[in-house]
C-alpha cells in the first residue's frame, strides 16, 4: 500500500481547511493506480495532524509514504518543522518507507500556474 | 503598457521574498509578448508593497494591471485585503484598469503541480 500525504499548514478557518482535502480527493482522481489514497495532514491548527496521518497511513497497511508539502515558501515549516515529523514517524514505523517530496512553491510548473491565473483574471 | 503584480504575502526572510522576485521573472519568460513586465508585489513585511508596486507601474505607462495572488487559501489576504488595497489603487489611478485574478491555491492545475511533486519525491 503506497500513500500520499498533502501536508498543509491547517487553519483555524474550517473551509480552509477543506480546500486541502478537496485538493488531495482531485490529486486521487488524477493519479490513477499510482497511490492507494491520497490523505490531507496538518502541520498545526487542523486535524489530522501528521503523525495521526501516518499512524492512520499504517493501520491501513502503509509500506510506502510520501508526504508533499503543500507550502508555497521554502521557510521553517518546510525545511525544518516537516522534516522533524517525518523522521520522527519514521523511528516509531521502520517498516514503512517514509519520503519527502519537494514543496509545491518551488516546483517549476508554478510559473505556468500564475500564468494561467493571470488569463484568467485579466 | 500591461503589467503583471505577482502579489505574495511577504516574509521577514529575504530568501522567501527573493524567491517571488525569481518566478516573477520565470513567468515573464514564459509570458512572452503577453505582459511588458511581470512584477513582485507584498501584501506585508516586504517592498515594494502593493501601493508602491502600481505606482511604479503608473510611472512605466500602465494602462492595465492583472494582479495575481501568490496564495494557496482563500483567507482574509485575498478575500478582502488584497481587493482592498486594490480598490484604493483604482481611485488612485482611474486610467489604469487593474483587475484581480484568481488566486494561485485555487487554480485546477494545482492538483497536477502536487502529482508532479509526489513523483519527484517518493
Amino acid at each position: 500500500m503506497k500513500f500520499m500525504l498533502l501536508i498543509a499548514h491547517g487553519s483555524r478557518k474550517q473551509a480552509a481547511n477543506d480546500e486541502i482535502a478537496a485538493l488531495a480527493e482531485r490529486v486521487q482522481a488524477i493519479a490513477g493506480d499510482g497511490y492507494d489514497a491520497v490523505l490531507p495532514a496538518f502541520l498545526e491548527l487542523a486535524e489530522p495532524d501528521i503523525h495521526q496521518a501516518i499512524e492512520n497511513c499504517a493501520r491501513q497497511g502503509a509500506v510506502e509514504i510520501v508526504a508533499v508539502p503543500y507550502f508555497l515558501a521554502a521557510g521553517n515549516h518546510v525545511a525544518r518543522d516537516i522534516p522533524g515529523e517525518l523522521e520522527c514517524a519514521r523511528a516509531g514505523h521502520p517498516g514503512i518507507r517514509i519520503e519527502m517530496a519537494p514543496y509545491v512553491g518551488g516546483h517549476e510548473a508554478m510559473a505556468d500556474v500564475v500564468l494561467r491565473c493571470a488569463q484568467q483574471g485579466g
